[in-house]
Order: structure tokens, then sequence, then C-alpha cells
């Protein structure tokens, strides 16, 4: 029985790249980290240890800060499709190029009630993403929201559910919902206006679940869902992560007092893990 | 030679509560860890395994879920003043109860302009921090700000220091300066508003950190902790602990290209590590 | 244009069990992180907030650990079968089920020379991890290490690669290797000793890249697989997912000192990140 | 109201560095994390921003690499105090140097039963710590061990401790004891054979742990400062830090099933956390 080599990728990740734009008036700042994957003809590479193929990953990365200073001006998604097409075309040796970049977001700081022209602070965990895939002469292009953390106080229930000898769980009407969501949606082209739309998008994510009222995760995400592809039309279809970040009841009763939805445990694991996609026909 | 059993704590850390303050017009969300700690007679305890002076940690997290219901209404700093007084009073084997509290903070999700009732988003990764230390009748009230992540894309140089045979750095008149912030400050009292305080001293650190012109970390450090001491006459004395996020130009000048501060390279180690107090003589 | 539920799967993560085995003359310990992931029909969950297709993840937290007290006896693989098995069969609306199970390594410390009965060590990072897919009839068993923290300080080179106009790499025939590394191989049949066939490619792994002459990640990676498929026939194909964690030679020239590959900067980010799969024809 | 500058110190944090000590028969690998604070007459440098009395912590860190060619051949412990004292007389501004040293660990691979001479695994997360304190003539110099992951499945008892209104837990004469243990020691000098004594303390505590019939984790505590004291006269304290890893019976007991100390549910917060110090009269 011949051994042989599978699918195989290989690059540089956690480029991390900071971009000042010296406006007259303003500075902006972007920060970003970014990961090339390459995939292509590397089986001698793998068997006979020949490197001639090999664009190394610390030449990805001077790359990336070189093309940088030209060509990232305006949005992630353009920025990554520039730099898809740039490791494509020359490296003919690869067949499909994949570029992840990942954006901090910062905001200027406000003093006096008016935002401060380079002094910036951090807004939080919450990031914007975009993935390149080139392939071919296919690109696709995704862009998404990581590490989203919502919380909702009521309009959520969780009832009616399967009952069986070891279920201890009690129905309710009224829980608090949490989830540090990951979000994800494809577009059906690579030309667009990328960060009008996700501004668009991620305004759309958070007003369904704040008005949803909610009869399980799986309910809510699909309202999201279903409000996006209905508001954008280039969005082919949006995936969703939605572990549940639960806050349970403390059990008061037990001391004589009552816990009217007042007061709660927050825990970390276990925790339930919603994952689904909505699409179009 | 004796052996003998010196300082010792215990307690209860990470209690991970979160309450609802359900108002007619809005719900408030609080969520919080908490951390309990006691000092005391507990030398049988560690040489003979006695514990008939033990309150059991598990015991203290109980207590804290229940005290909540009715006493957790305004500020970390005051829920933490009565739990300490709570333990101490009920615990007379205990001479000193040290509690910290650590607020996650959210805001109210915004849908057309409103902040919606009951939907929140979070702030990210900064917190307000509150550390109660109850010694005999002296409860020393210290608040904080952590992980405050800021950055100034000019406005900040760093010249004139010591060179030596191992100097590589390079001076420079315009640098990034990015730093995640740990602020603590004492008060003089435990009888203060200490909601309006936090926003006053919060406001007065990120306007002093955007308005100055910065020659060194220290520099910045020190005029942040003097601003703030000049405008609240309750704070004894600040602390400030400031690891600099250091980003690095990238060297595009060897590939031929100009950098005029546009191209950073963020790396998080290794990093200059600064910390002061400032105070009041 | 329609709208649709895709793709979904719901299930509890990170139920975290630790087994005690109460054998006469020592004790076993085992301690496993579980997740749970069901795929069925839940497109009226979705749409409707309908749940009466729905069994809480809570349920499956308290089932797992029911069921581990008779069933889990000896490998994460055997366990992990049988709670596929048991949720395939006693909810008809699942048509997938998958089980994640991630094991925390112990070793009996060793006083005198003699592995006490029952008191522990951890291992450190490095896990052993299974995978159970259960579809219709078909049982996929796939078994793993995660975090395994390896590096030799010579037998590495790295050169003959592709230079462009951004190359700064400079060749080497002697570099520190060092991967934290991920191993995942597919047996075919979960009918198996898995526990021996664990320690064997284990084992195999360690050797190969202890005794390798590596000319690239790529090189490594290969004849470890090629080397567990030559010697364990139930391994149907292997993948490694090995991140270069860079040792990067010091520059000491520039003081006027030699560096004879002995002072290194451990770096974290940026890392070159290689992933393939060894399969058989 | 005059404003001062209270205490301050900086430095360079997380200087990671490798160094590899090729002897003719098998190569030595120490893997290390070294921060750096300097305290002295900084003040005008806070008030004024004047920088020439700082040596700047990039200037630190290349000291360090280039100082641990010739000198980094032993311990962390001797490797610190050579660098306190480097800096200490180099820079006469300069009143206290604190240098901190963990140490990353790694065993060679056994292959066929025999140490490989340069190839390498992680010994985990636990690690040899070393902190040296230069201040005026006195260096102090205090060991450690970090993230020591320990358990014991009996011999483990909680009970007889105090009742009142809130108390829910059980008591119990047989528990899981588990704890990530910090544990440092200070010295009675700084010329002593530190690796010898870090080997034969490290034995002692973990044979302690082992054996000792615990009736709570402060017990253990102290018996185990007990017997490193007793048997190493150059320790003149140590101090523990015992988060306790609570693994909790799980109620199996409301499925009519018994749970014989069996079944354990792991959970990482809230966490009892305990610290102590055992020192001589």
């Amino acid at each position: 029985m011949k051994i042989l080599m599978g699918e195989n990728t290989y690059g540089k990740n956690a480029i991390n790249l900071t971009k000042i734009i010296r406006n007259p008036d303003h500075h902006e700042l972007k920060q970003v980290s970014i990961n090339i994957s390459l995939q292509g003809d590397f089986e001698t590479a793998h068997k006979a240890g020949d490197n001639t193929k090999i664009l190394p990953t610390d030449t990805m990365k001077n790359t990336v800060y070189v093309l940088a200073k030209e060509n990232f001006t305006s949005s992630i998604e353009d920025f990554g499709i520039f730099l898809a097409r740039y490791f494509k075309q020359n490296n003919p040796q690869v067949s499909q190029v994949k570029i992840e970049i990942t954006e901090y977001l910062w905001s200027r700081i406000i003093t006096e009630g008016i935002a401060h022209k380079h002094s910036f602070i951090s807004n939080g965990n919450e990031k914007h993403t975009a993935t390149i895939l080139l392939n071919g002469n296919e690109t696709r292009v995704t862009a998404g929201i990581k590490d989203l953390l919502i919380l909702k106080t009521t309009d959520s229930a969780f009832k009616d559910y399967i009952r069986d000898q070891y279920t201890t769980l009690k129905e309710t009407d009224d829980r608090i919902l949490s989830t540090e969501c990951q979000v994800n949606w494809e577009y059906d082209s690579w030309q667009l206006n990328f960060t009008e739309l996700y501004n668009a998008i991620r305004t759309t994510v958070l007003m369904t679940f704040a008005n949803h009222k909610s009869l399980s995760v799986q309910h809510t995400l699909y309202a999201m869902g279903e409000k996006v592809l209905q508001g954008n039309d280039p969005v082919k279809r949006i995936s969703f992560i939605m572990p549940n970040k639960h806050h349970l009841l403390f059990n008061l009763e037990q001391f004589g007092i009552e816990n009217n939805n007042e007061v709660f445990i927050a825990t970390e694991e276990p925790y339930g893990y919603i994952t689904g996609t909505v699409t179009r026909e």
C-alpha cells in the first residue's frame, strides 16, 4: 500500500500590522492581524525536503508590510483581495491563496464633546474579520464579526422541550440570554462597498437581537440571519456561532428569600454551543 | 530553631454575580467578579487541622449572592464596604477583611438612536475595580480602572537617554505611544459619591493622555496623576501600571521605500513596564 | 427569493468530568472535557421557536455524568463511542452525533522511587483527544495529540528556497526547530485497542521527530506521518498542524561578538503555520 | 497642597531567551523569560521629561542577550545575581535592581530507553522561578515553583467548620484535593548550590503533599512548609499560594444512583484561595 501526501497548506500567521493614515485634520488608525495560507505544488517539499518552490513565510511577512504602505488605504476586505492576487500572480506553483484579516477596532477619544484628532481608545474585544479565498479565477469574500458579546435581560424564554429521566432543567418564560457571537457572511461579489455593508449588517444583527421575542438561541439565530439576508442583497449566506453564556438563577429560596429574576451566577463552563447557517434558495 | 506560621489569608475568588435592576422604563445590568480574603486567628487550622474557626469559602459565596439582593443597588465600592463589614461583624476571629470587586461594563444597545430598554452590548476589556480593606476600625477604599487600552499616533517623543555600548534604539521625535493601563487611586473616606468620582477621574485620565506632549511614558504617567490629584480632593494618591505596547517602525528603507511613520509592527513581547505613584505631601 | 435554514448543530461544550477508579492497590484518575454536538431535524426550532424536538443541553450534561459511572472504564475513544450511540438511539430526530473528548493527563507522584497509590501530578499541556462521528450506521473514530511542544537544537536546516526582492531571511544549515504540534489520525474501525495504538503512535511521532534530518517543517511532517502509517495498519490517514515556534538567532555580531548558535530570541508572533495530511492510496 | 512623585519602577518584561549549551555528548536547552525592574533617581524623568538618567529598556534587553553568552551557564539564580550586579554597577542613578527569571522546563526525548542527545519535549506548565533583589549591598535571592498542578484522590477531609444560616456545604471525610500551587522560598545567602537545593525542595513538597493526611488546604500548606524548613537550613521562609481546584461530587442520587466518590464535576470558578508563609523564629 502506497503512502501519499494529501491536502496541505503553509503560510504565516499573526502578521501584526499597524497603519496610520495622517489626514490633515485627524489621523486614522488601522490595527490588524493577518494570516496567509498557500496551497499548491508542494509534494517534493514534503517528500524530499526540496524547497525550490517554497516562498519563505518570512518573505510573506515582509511583503505584507511593504504592500500595506500603498495599498492598505480602505477596508480590510479590499486589502485582503489585493494581497491574495499579489501572491497568486507572483507564485505560479500556488493554486489557492487564503488571506484572513482580523481588525482590532479603535475609537477617537472624546474630549469635551469632540473626537480627538490623534488619540484613541480600544473598542474592546469585538473585531471585524475578513477572509479572501482566491482559487483559480474565483474570489470568495467572507466578512464577519468576532467576539460580539451581547445580552438581554428579558424577552427570552425556553420551554416545551424534550423531558426524559435525566431532565432537571426548569422551563422558563423569562431568562437572561447572552452570547459571545461569531458571525460570518459571504458576499456574491468582490467589488462592493464593504465598509458600508459591514456597518449595515452589524446594525441589523444588534437590532434584531435587541427586539426579538426569543423562544431559544436557535430561534434568535434564525431571526438575525433572516433579517440580514432580507436587507442586504449581496449577502449569499450568513453563519452564526452562538455559545450560550449562561447566567443561572441563584437559589435564594433555600434561604427563605424570593429571587424575582434578580440575582444570577455567571458561569463559563459547561456551555451550550449553537451554530447555524441561514441561506437563500 | 522553632518553625512558625507567618502571614496567611484565605477566601473565595471569582464569585461571578450578575444582577438585574428592573426599573419601570429600563433595566440596569451589573456583572461583577468578587474576591473575599480574610486574615485572623487561624494558627490551629494550619498546625492542627482544627477548622472550628474557619468559615468555609463556599459559605462566603452563598452569603454574597444573598446579600446582593438587597444591598447591591449602587456602586461596587458601596457593596464592597457592606460585604467587608458583614464578614467582620459576624466573624470575631477575623482581624482583616479584603474585598476586591471587578465590574464588567455594559452599554444599552442603541437602536434607531435610542438606548434599548433591556438589551446590552459589552464595553470590552476595560473594567472598573474596587478594593476595600477593613482592618480594625479603619476602612480603606481604593478604586481603579483595569485593562484601559489607549494609543496616540503623535505628540510622543523619546530621546536624550543614556547611550552605552549596547544601545541600538534610535531617538525619535514622533512615535506611537500605547499602553494597556491599570490605574488605582485611594480615597480619603468611605462616604463619597463613588460613581461620580470614578467618572470624573476616568475622564481626566483620558483627556490628559490625549492632550499631553509626551517625552516618555514616565512623563505622561506623572501628568495624568497630577491632573487627577489637582481636580479631585478626596483622592489621596494614584498609581499607574503602564506596560508599553510597542508599535515598531517597519524597516521599509531596506527595500528602497520611505516609511514616514506609516507602517508599524505591533509586538507583544518584550515590553517596557513602567509603574509609579503620584501622591500628596 | 426564499430564505432557508442551512446546516446547523447544537450541543453542550466543556462538560468537565473527573472520574476516580479505586483499584485495591492504586487509584486511576481520568480528567476529561467533553463536547456533544447534534445534527438533525431542527428546522421548526429555528423558524418557529418550537422546542419539542430539542433535547436540552443541560440534560446532555446530566446524562454524561450518569453514564460515566458505569461506562467510562477504559479509553476516551470507547467512552465516546458509547455516548454517541446512546444519544443517537434515544433521539430519533437526530441524524448525526459528534462527541469530542479531551483528556488531561496525570502521572502518579514518584516518592522514593515508587509511584504513589493516590497522589498525582499533571503531565502538563499535552492532551489526548478523540472525536467520534456517528452518522447513520457509520462510526468514524479519530484520535489525536494536542499541544505537544517539542524542540530540536540541531539536525534542522532551511535553504534553497525562492528568493525575491523582499527576501531578508538567511539560509541556514543548523537552526532550532520547535513546534507545538496537533496530530489527528483516523482509524479504520471502532473496535480496536485504542490505548495501545495511541501509545505506539505517540512514540513513533516523538522518535521520528528526534532522529530526522530535517530540511523543513514540511519535510519532518511527512516523515512523521509516513512512519506512523507504515507501523500502524488501522490508521487510514494522519494530519498534522505544526506552528513554527521560532527561536531567532540574536545578532551578537553588531557588538563584535560571535554567536555560534548559542543565544536565541524566542518569539510568539508572527509564526509559520504548516498543516498537512499523510494518507494511503 | 504639594503633589509629589512617589514610589516608581521601570524596566523590560518578557525578555524571552533560549540558550543552547553544546556539550560533546548532548545539548542542554535553557528557555527563560526575564523581567528587569529598576528603582532610583528618576524624579526629573517624571516631572520634566528629562531622560538623561534613563537607560532605555531596549538597551536592557540587548544587554541580557549579550551577557547570556558568557554568563548564563548554570542556574537561573546565578544568572539573575550576575545581571542584577551588572545593572547596579553600571548605573549609579539606580538604588535597587530586581531581576525575575521564569524557566520553562524541558526534558530530553527518550528513544529506546535512552535520552536523545539534542531533541526535547516540554515538561508542561510547571516552571522554575527566581527573583533577585539587589538593594545597596544586600542581595536577596528567592526561588520558586509556579503552576505546579497536583491532586490526591483520598486522604483529604474537610469538616468541623463554622456553620451559619447560609451554610450548604456538606462535611466530608474523603474528597479530592487539588491545587495549582505557587511556592516561593527565600535563601539566607547568595552563594549556594541553587540547583541542588531546588531539586531537594521540590521533592519534599511533592512527597509531603502525597503522604499527608489532610484536614484542610491550610493543614497541608503548613505541613509542606514545615518539612521544607526542617530539611533545608538555607531556607529562611517559604510561602505558598494554593488555589483550590474544586472537583465537586456530581449528584447521582437525584437519579437513584449511588456516587461512591467516583464521578466529579471539575470547576474553575469560584475557587478557594489559600495563601500562607511558614517561617523560623
